[in-house]
């Protein structure tokens, strides 16, 4: 099968082996993937992971090992994380943070970059008819958007700013406000901020931005060190800031500020996908202005090199 | 009167200006006071202080400049911060994060190691008869040590790790401890690990210390960047990092644990007085272990120098 693989560089490969679903796994055929700065990452070493990329997808059920074949034909979405379902933190429903599991395209899993996939039938969503395949394709990265509100209590009266107007920041931006909260994102990108604003998003250049500790909530979303120090610098005291991008320091760094102010910095990362098509399947969240591009599987590198463009957003490849 | 001043070097002065109590305050002649590593950070330029040193003391209200005169020749202790009460901080007690705050001896008003200090009545509290001076110029500590519990609710079944035995760890074990969790301090100093071990709280040689992310709070207490990045691998995944000294960055530092495993870094500073004198007057916690050495304010240079020493730990100067 045609597969996008990366090991130690980039490539895609025609005759990758197809999978056999073991026990109580799917096999499923890949109709759509999408591209994630996750993926980029792993092009530049995160996670050390070396295999099939991929952790967004929308597929069909092709077959079943395992006695409940009600999911067959079914066009689904699944969990990226699988968890050993033995330890405390899968008895809590958090496989994601399970210290045995495998993280699909990520670590330990063949991802879903290629013309099929298996992966545990427990972890699969059957799509609404209503929600097409590239909004499905985005319930993945909207349901780590939404974890930010599983993990934290926010207020109808607090201020949330998003820093970052990548696809992170814009789906973080519509998750929050799709819940009713008064959002702010700051970009450098006045067309990417459009998409957001007409739905319902206050949004500001970032040079037109004021630096000041007012905000309850800010969610970090650029990825870079100079963000986190800017969300430091607009967090008010006691206030929370998410840190949702990987970011690593290479210049000094100062973490005073976060004890004199008591700012709490949380870590956020997966979400759980129900929530994420119930939001879609109401079209509370139009995501169709973040959609660039969609190549055909045998234009993948392309993909991943016109995605590397600032003035892209998301790029999805069809199998 | 005589004064411990930083004023681009370290002094002490025999006849600095005695301090008038504006309306509202009171003249407090000093029995006590403490060194806190916040006084030898702000020796080398923390805050940009200049000034009366210290913030932590004990003394005798010898005069009021208001009204209700009650609490005139009372022993008292003195909460640090002096907020507008006017913001909505203040009106919530949090004058500890008022913008327009004064903090005794670090922020735009001269400290309490001297003969005299001035400060508003209302953060005055009266310490009760069976506290003795040296107990009470552990308040400040203690209260800070204390303020984790009020930002964080730690369950009775969780694990607690302090890392870190200077007299922050040391005083945050026993805060901790005294509330009945399960804490753990580790250190690398026996001598220093004891005085805790003898008040319930489990301890352990920083090299017998098993790596593993299993605590479900750790308290980072070093002041160092390497405990830090130490503390990030004992937190276990969703857990808290309670940040409690003001570390930098030198060198290259990664964040994506944070991220991955949704840690919560909860920066923590000053405390509320009142648990903190409650504790003291119980008898819940006996300081006496941490007083290394207390010097007479004619050596106090010698007393900073002193406690420059690893093996001391709370040096206290006498008025």
């Amino acid at each position: 099968m045609k597969a996008v693989v990366f090991n130690d560089s980039l490539k895609l490969v025609n005759d990758y082996a197809k999978p056999q679903p073991k026990k109580d796994e799917a096999l499923i055929r890949v109709l759509m993937a999408g591209i994630c700065n996750t993926d980029f990452e792993i092009t530049k070493g995160y996670m050390g992971y070396n295999g099939i990329l991929g952790h967004e997808f929308v597929g069909i059920v092709e077959e079943i090992n395992g006695e409940d074949k009600s999911l067959l034909k079914k066009r689904v979405v699944g969990e990226i994380n699988f968890g050993c379902m033995d330890c405390d933190y899968c008895a809590k429903g958090l496989q994601r943070h399970c210290f045995n599991r495998q993280t699909l395209g990520i670590w330990k899993k063949d991802g879903c970059m290629a013309e099929y996939v298996t992966m545990p039938v427990k972890n699969l969503l059957v799509v609404p008819d209503n929600v097409s395949d590239e909004e499905a394709v985005m319930v993945e990265p909207l349901a780590a958007a939404l974890e930010i509100l599983e993990q934290l209590h926010i207020k109808p009266f607090e201020k949330v700013l998003v820093l970052g107007d990548g696809k992170l920041g814009l789906t973080i931006a519509l998750a929050l406000s799709s819940a009713g909260l008064d959002v702010t994102q700051v970009g450098k990108h006045s067309n990417k901020l459009d998409i957001t604003a007409k739905q319902g998003v206050k949004t500001v250049l970032l040079n037109d931005l004021k630096i000041t500790k007012t905000w309850d909530v800010v969610v970090e979303a650029t990825g870079s060190i100079n963000g986190f120090e800017t969300a430091i610098a607009l967090t008010k005291p006691r206030g929370v800031l998410v840190l949702k991008s990987t970011v690593a320091s290479g210049k000094e760094f100062n973490f005073a500020p976060i004890v004199i102010d008591e700012i709490t910095v949380l870590g956020s990362r997966c979400g759980q996908f129900a929530p994420a098509l119930r939001l879609l399947e109401q079209k509370r969240i139009d995501f169709k202005p973040l959609i660039s591009d969609v190549y055909n599987v045998d234009n993948a590198l392309e993909a991943f090199e016109k995605n590397k463009d600032k003035s892209s957003i998301k790029v999805l490849i069809k199998f």
